[in-house]
């Protein structure tokens, strides 16, 4: 990951940008770059920190930290009313993280281990959570869908996606106490190796508030830019939502997950592409939804293009689990639906 | 199953509230609660008669008295030409039986023991058999629907219903003969135990049909208040085929499962509802379209709903009886799935 | 296989009434009838000459020849424009292999041996790639049907199918590097006898060619008659693209899968089904589209009931690979899912 930092030089590049009031397209690419490798680096500080915390609080915060710069990003396009942007990219970091993160690393893996397993213990419980989640998250879409689309902003329905998503939050709470408690040593492999911190601790908390806050920054000059971007260049706010957004957000999780299988534990692979889809579902999306409430109320009913993403995260994610090992074409036909889908959202 | 016994309360209660003519909110509620424990002392008395009857005719006796109480309710309400309640409590007991019925199992057997294990070939069959079923059963309706709503009643439809009913009905004799004859030892270890009759044949028959005949009473007394009753409060009828049927019908069935869970046998929970939910599909609703033909021909095409709902118990029940374990996160994950579609529907 | 071989009488019969212009019903059957035993010896004469040129060249010609009867057929299909018997067909050979001639195999070996097991490895590849492959191919479908189905016809869906194609083409190719190259291990057991060339070199490259000039003809006649059949006895061109077709073009495979389960090499058998699907849709459609460029490009979007038919067809194939046994039951429901179909399709 430390390949990334190169691109720590966008940070000033997209302030003076804004400060210039610059075309929006170079905007949004100098803070798209400028925000992957502080996403990273609010990583690693999150790591460091949890060295000092052990492991509960630690796990704890890597949970919570993971998603922390799609969160930052989602809450500045809530705030500008982007609904469309916000909803797109949650379906597409879910989508992103089990095609193109998943299908990378098994790739990659695949190119150096001819045949790469993965214990199917935590990948399981993870993969079955998925499935509920998302059964879970589209019913209200499907059925709405299905009666009358005219009926989508009524206070009814607002009532049900504030419920909905107070649900999913309390199942990422239990599942927090199910993984950190009741079923810890299910877990216990990937804690076994006592890691040394590398920063103090006053370095590593002062690192995640600085990258926090620059990342909010470089967000607000991202989701500023997307709707001139859009109109200058022609493309669509759902496609910026779906694709580019989590490739932006996910860029950490990425890189991380390609180390991971090049090192052939292709189970913490998995289980970062699955487990950061299911931090998206459970902890993100509620919480965008009891954000929305601060300013317009978000419904979480998704548009068709979405389910269908979700679905098609839901059945592979479930395959790949159900296997238990993972090889080189495997990851081609990730990267192969990944990139149908991606086309199919260019042209529409 | 015995302390639902003091609900046996209800019967002289529901029928002084019919010859009252009271509010048809209570007669609703208490035939509903005299009708619960009737189906617990059925199904006890069917496994009296199975004791003396062998293994093979007991057998026959419990797949077929097992789903007698939605069957007599269905019937009272296939008179009354209630298709839509009819054919919403089919979708509803499958979906009852693989969230509520087996969520509960698995998080109340999940809070005394970590992990349940169960042994996935019985389950296996089981789900494969669901699966099949509920493709044969979704694909008229699929293709009634993207083709035009408008053909729904015509004959060639009700050739189609019909032979669709029949061909499921076949699908049920080949399988008790599979589970009976041809691979019976793989259901050899539910029947390890020798059983000794605690009451006389005689008593058990008389037991039986005396069961039957105020079910069959009590399910007059709740269909006729269905209509008056979703007038009165604002429900729609078919909230109370999806939803409160269903609980109805499969008090016994819940209790039961549970009771195993507790026990620690997962296996035999499992089985219950998932093998509660073919007998449905397979048995319930192909006579129902038989009976119908003595009345108005019901045709066997579900609605977007419980299509919706069917297809959720089937990836779910599958994915369940694959990973062969369970523990209480799955369990509440069951349960807040059941509680969405619920307020789904509530809400529509 | 051989004694389908009668069968050869109707190659004299169907060139008669060609040439006597006879009824188009009769030339249907007669040319369907000669392509049928003609497919098989195409098939034989592929072994043959595999015997000769080593199994990697071997397993190509396999590969590539083993659907050989359809794509002729749905080359003339398409020559004649008829595009929606060719997409029907593609979607009903996929359907009709997975659950007609993998439901014949089990009922068939079910009938002789009580539990069939079968090797996972090399099934779960298949399946794996079905369930991609059919994600790939389905999304452009989703898509352009959930947005507006006027845009169908425009150049910028037939540039998303021509991309499509050409992506599942490249991954057919890779799925041969893969099986030949890199895993061929993996397919180790297949190959294992030594098989002794019972023709000489020359006659099995005579025979290969008679046999696909002589298909190329009789897929004149048969796809000829198609359009005055149809009126004349009322089918629909679509009933005979998904249902008539597949069964021609599958017959070979249909007698050689039922034969290995006979044997009990039921690895052999579902390979045979899933693998054929495989190629129907990465090799078969996208050669089709290709060739369609020379006439009138086809798009690759198929209509609501090949998508139906394409996810019963996944999802069957990921249940049956993934719990590694069959037996009778399995196999009568297979074929009762194909009868439901068929019958849906025939009253539509």
């Amino acid at each position: 990951m430390k390949y990334l930092r190169v691109l720590f030089v966008f940070i000033p590049i997209s302030i003076v940008l804004e400060l210039m009031h610059a075309s929006p397209i170079f905007l949004f690419v100098a803070s798209a770059l400028a925000i992957m490798p502080l996403a990273g680096l609010m990583g690693e500080a999150t790591e460091e920190i949890s060295v000092y915390s052990g492991p509960r609080i630690g796990g704890f915060l890597n949970a919570t930290f993971g998603n922390a710069t799609e969160l930052i990003i989602s809450f500045f396009a809530l705030k500008e009313g982007l609904f469309d942007v916000v909803k797109a990219s949650i379906a597409g970091s879910v989508i992103g993280n089990i095609l193109l993160v998943l299908g990378a690393s098994m790739l990659a893996g695949g190119l150096k281990y001819k045949t790469q397993k993965f214990n199917r213990g935590v990948v399981d419980v993870s993969s079955s959570m998925l499935l509920f989640a998302v059964i879970g998250l589209s019913i209200p879409a499907i059925f709405t869908h299905t009666i009358n689309p005219e009926l989508l902003n009524t206070s009814r329905y607002e009532g049900l996606s504030v419920g909905v998503a107070f649900l999913m939050f309390a199942i990422y709470l239990l599942s927090l106490y199910f993984s950190f408690h009741t079923h810890k040593d299910l877990y216990g492999s990937e804690h076994e190796e006592t890691v040394e911190a590398k920063w103090s601790l006053k370095k590593a908390v002062m690192v995640l508030v600085g990258a926090t806050v620059i990342i909010a920054l470089e967000s607000e000059f991202l989701v500023g830019s997307v709707e001139p971007m859009t109109k200058a260049i022609g493309l669509s706010e759902f496609f910026v939502g779906i694709i580019l957004i989590p490739i932006i957000g996910n860029a950490a999780e990425h890189s991380t997950a390609i180390l991971m299988a090049l090192k052939n534990k292709m189970d913490v692979a998995v289980e970062i592409a699955i487990g950061s889809s299911l931090q998206i579902i459970l902890f993100v999306a509620p919480i965008l939804v009891f954000l929305s409430l601060l300013f317009t109320p978000m419904s979480i009913v998704f548009n068709e293009f979405e389910l269908i993403s979700l679905i098609v995260a839901v059945l592979i994610a479930n395959k790949v689990s159900g296997d238990g090992q993972s090889n080189w074409l495997e990851g081609v036909q990730l990267i192969a639906v990944y990139i149908i889908i991606a086309i199919s959202f260019f042209i529409i």
